[in-house]
């Protein structure tokens, strides 16, 4: 039984790593930390938990929450984040962080994108945790940056065509959708049910953080830099992302083609469905589950490839995800505490 | 490992059923029925399903499932539900028939309601599969009536008062509230989105079907005939019940003496959680499981108690309750299948 | 033209009366105040009222919009409005004051469910603007305190039966309704849209601050003092109340003999619309209009009475009410600007 | 006021017609017809409708019809459009038709995506109906081709770029996003409200068939042939639709210059607002009106432009389009009936 704690603990990415751990078969929560909340039982922070936790919140303090638990998850905002994880490092913890913080190998784009890094000596040993592109670093792994949600689904959608070189990445336009859980839980007029319910916005075109994070993993793709023009838009959901994802061709592929390239890139990966010619995603597939759903058609007007991949931006795109990498630094079978179908409808 | 078969797979309760036997460590899906589908993979009727399932819809053939399954799930309508059952039995399976064909012990009750009954000899027999009254019964049991959802919400709400008889019953009045998942896939214009969606709307007042189920299992529980007034609304979310139910008190009581009679009767239920005096329940902290929540008021100014259970209504109010009963039928852990925590936010 | 001024712009009843306002045919909207946006366009804080209005928020100054508008409308929480409802009275203004300070017309029990009262004497001076009930009151009225949402539904609900004594009015429950905007736009974890959606409870059990108002007019109607039992509910939708009531008949009546009551009591009221005989209300139907839809329906195996009633809480609930009590004061037409038909869907 | 008359009224578009023209000064309307609800008060099929008209269904009889009414709206499905219009103009009627029929000016395109034309005779006579760019010969008009809602929010999106010849067409990629309105009200399982609530797809990708009328229109602007990439998405809200377009820009230009280009060529109109710099549209703020809401945003990193129109699909993509082509058919004030302002929230 591996211990860990959960390092803010009151965000949506917080319950959400308490609902899959409530259920992990080789995992006890001895630990759960919330400034806001200090001190309430979490089940009264969330009323869903009562029955699965008898855990209060508690300050943050490395060194009494280090001598219970091995593996720290840390759900905390860029930032506060990288104040806390080294502390963990040092006191012999391993990390998996679901922050911004160890994301980008270049402290020069961290800096330009986020703040001055107060850790960055830990970039370079930092694993990104896209197990599907990095598994063999993070088996056994100390600090795994856990990828955002939008990265993690544009990545898992390209990665096929751009490890082939099939498209011309100077033209790769990414549209993406998001439900409200990825604006956090923090009090913002604009996260109002009021203000997100019936509606539909694109927001932070051509600026959006998460641009560096997925140009990076393109890149590496590709094997050459990658530039991309990302939109996000919030959808009024709770969960879920889906990608539309625009590439034109170097050469001439049929739908069924690229399928079945995809189908062989994908074919031992647990969590990728790559669904047949005619289907397309929908984020209500995946929900509450670590799946990435991946559809494909060939525009042939337009000698233009579209992508669509769907999965659950608190679970693949965040909590699930991390439990996967977990269970990859802790040597433990990668599906355990994942294997729950999705919640349909 | 039970083998089993879910007849009707293709509606919601069907697709709850399997969603939870994809998590149940003792159960084996061997055979789906669907006359809409019958041939395609069940995962094109549910794409939530996809690897999790590799089976077909096939035709409703007794003989040739009874051959493969042991455990039978009857997700039929109504009428329909009453058409198989014999058979199944009679091929020596144990049923679990989620429809209402089973529920009312009264032959002449039943056929006021619906229409004829084609098997009432079985009416005896049937054990009514409501675990948190009548489990003694259903170990073991060859037939149960998987009680319908809003029921199973006003039962566990009333028990302890009627038990203890500390309500004046024909002051009973149950305002109850459902998720659109309730009325079912059929199609229906009052079922379409633009139709539900943003409205709310009372439905089957004084005439609703689960009125005599409601009035039949609270009659048992207050020892004589008992009365409602029970108004159903369609509440625009795809899961969840919560039922207020308002009844004059016989006597005195404050608030936190019920909850602690509703503590004390539900202290061993794995799936009743009362909730802390100041607390009231929500659906959405219940969702994907097989948990009621309770919690209640005293309205001293009218010497009324005011009631209110919460649960999923394709769960605890009808798949996931039919998995307990399985679960007791077959004299596995009462809980086995059902553990995952609720699906917040 | 009507110059008027709307204190308190930037929530959701002062969006609404904007909206309403915007196609006023003799108002003009002079000057509109936000403590939160002094300064800003308000087509920056809303804007669908871009293109509009022409008008930046101002600060609260009695005298210098005192100088420019004649009605002043004051969209103020509870305290906040009386602070500065007897300055525009002094002024010389009229008042349609939204909050909940000139209800109750006795001082005490308002001081017992909020707080002490700084300007009593006006108590018996404010109309309480239910034209329904009190129109010739409210005609050249000087303060009107425009009613709950909540309370709105209560009274036309019930009135038809409290005035010709049909029911017993100790056993009145009123089990209520209502969509998200009746939460206000004040930043709260509770109305976050991933806590709202998907999700459905209830609040203030026994204990809600509209019930003395409701039992206020419901006395008032039934010539003696009525208690109530009053459940809120939060609907996952924008706007909308849908209250159901529960009262026991004094005598033997039909369901049609209750609806020709109820369609001779409101014939000529241009906002209530008593449906026909089988049809029941919804939310939707009524939505951004001044409506109120009665539907009922006598359970005679319990010798009760259902009443459900329905409307948008931000426009007969709040601000459509407010206009009408506008137009009646100021004796123009009662329809004035508030004649537009139903969004639906 | 003229006496017209609306075609298949219990669709969405159908109430939304008759919503518009409820409150339109100078409008009456004489028939609405319904096949599948002939005979009943069209207050039934839309409660919402109730007290506004006092009108029955009834059946397609367009000698009956055009001694009634002199403008005629289609709100049919393609080919039963085709069907009656002919007639109707030969029996002298003004016809504004919402279907596809007269859309496209090449009847080999149009049979290319829908099936054989029986009037193409009417092709060449036809004004598509998009006043912005086409309101000198919309004035008078006999047959007014009403835009598809897609196309709608594209080219009032593109026109100015277009125009200015600033971009590269061959660039062009339209990610658009609609309310489930736009699925219209037959009865389809994709339709229900569980099956489209809190999920999100793409669908039709690469041949849905507005794809044939946004190029038709986007060529005449560019003045030479256009091929788009053209993504539909289906939104879990009643209305609104969201295009994301992208263009690689044929020169450097700035957002800021590319937005004054944009109120200048939608100065006078009264349907389109450009919005401020910084600020993008959410279909939540034209809800319900005759709006378009235009935002745009250059991506300097990939010379590249992400323009965001808005509109309410139902509305400036349906019946408030028609009502306004109405209005300079008859040469009314082109606002009449369309000024009420967004409903929010």
């Amino acid at each position: 039984m591996q211990k860990v704690a959960v390092i803010g603990a009151s965000g949506y990415t917080g319950v959400e790593l308490l609902r899959l751990l409530a259920g992990h078969p080789q995992a006890e929560v001895v630990a759960v930390t919330s400034r806001q909340y200090e001190g309430l039982p979490i089940s009264e922070v969330f009323p869903s938990l009562g029955s699965y936790f008898d855990l209060r919140c508690e300050s943050l303090d490395v060194k009494a929450i280090a001598a219970r638990a091995k593996v720290i998850f840390t759900a905390l905002p860029h930032k506060s984040a990288m104040e806390v994880v080294p502390a963990f490092l040092d006191a012999g913890c391993r990390v998996v962080d679901l922050s911004a913080d160890y994301r980008l190998h270049d402290q020069q784009v961290y800096e330009q994108w986020y703040q001055p890094h107060s850790s960055p000596e830990l970039l370079a040993e930092a694993v990104y945790g896209l197990p599907e592109l990095y598994r063999a670093q993070l088996v056994g792994a100390r600090l795994v940056a856990n990828p955002g949600c939008y990265p993690t689904s544009v990545a898992l959608g390209l990665a096929p065509l751009l490890e082939e070189r099939l498209i011309k990445h100077q033209s790769l336009i990414i549209d993406s959708k998001s439900g409200t859980t990825g604006a956090g839980r923090g009090l913002k007029e604009s996260s109002l049910f009021c203000e997100v319910n019936e509606g539909f916005k694109a927001y932070g075109i051509a600026g959006h953080r998460h641009t560096p994070e997925i140009e990076q993993t393109l890149g590496q793709l590709a094997g050459e830099p990658v530039k991309v023009s990302f939109t996000p838009h919030l959808l009024p959901v709770d969960r879920g992302i889906l990608s539309t994802i625009y590439a034109d061709l170097c050469q001439d592929s049929s739908t069924s083609e690229l399928l079945a390239l995809y189908r062989e890139r994908y074919e031992d990966e647990p969590f990728v469905r790559v669904l047949p010619e005619g289907q397309l995603p929908n984020i209500a597939f995946v929900r509450g589950t670590n799946l990435c759903d991946i559809g494909l058609v060939v525009d042939e007007r337009n000698a233009r490839v579209i992508v669509v991949s769907a999965l659950d931006n608190l679970c693949k795109g965040a909590a699930g995800q991390a439990i996967q990498n977990f269970n990859l630094i802790c040597e433990l079978d990668e599906c355990a505490g994942l294997a729950a179908a999705p919640l349909f409808p």
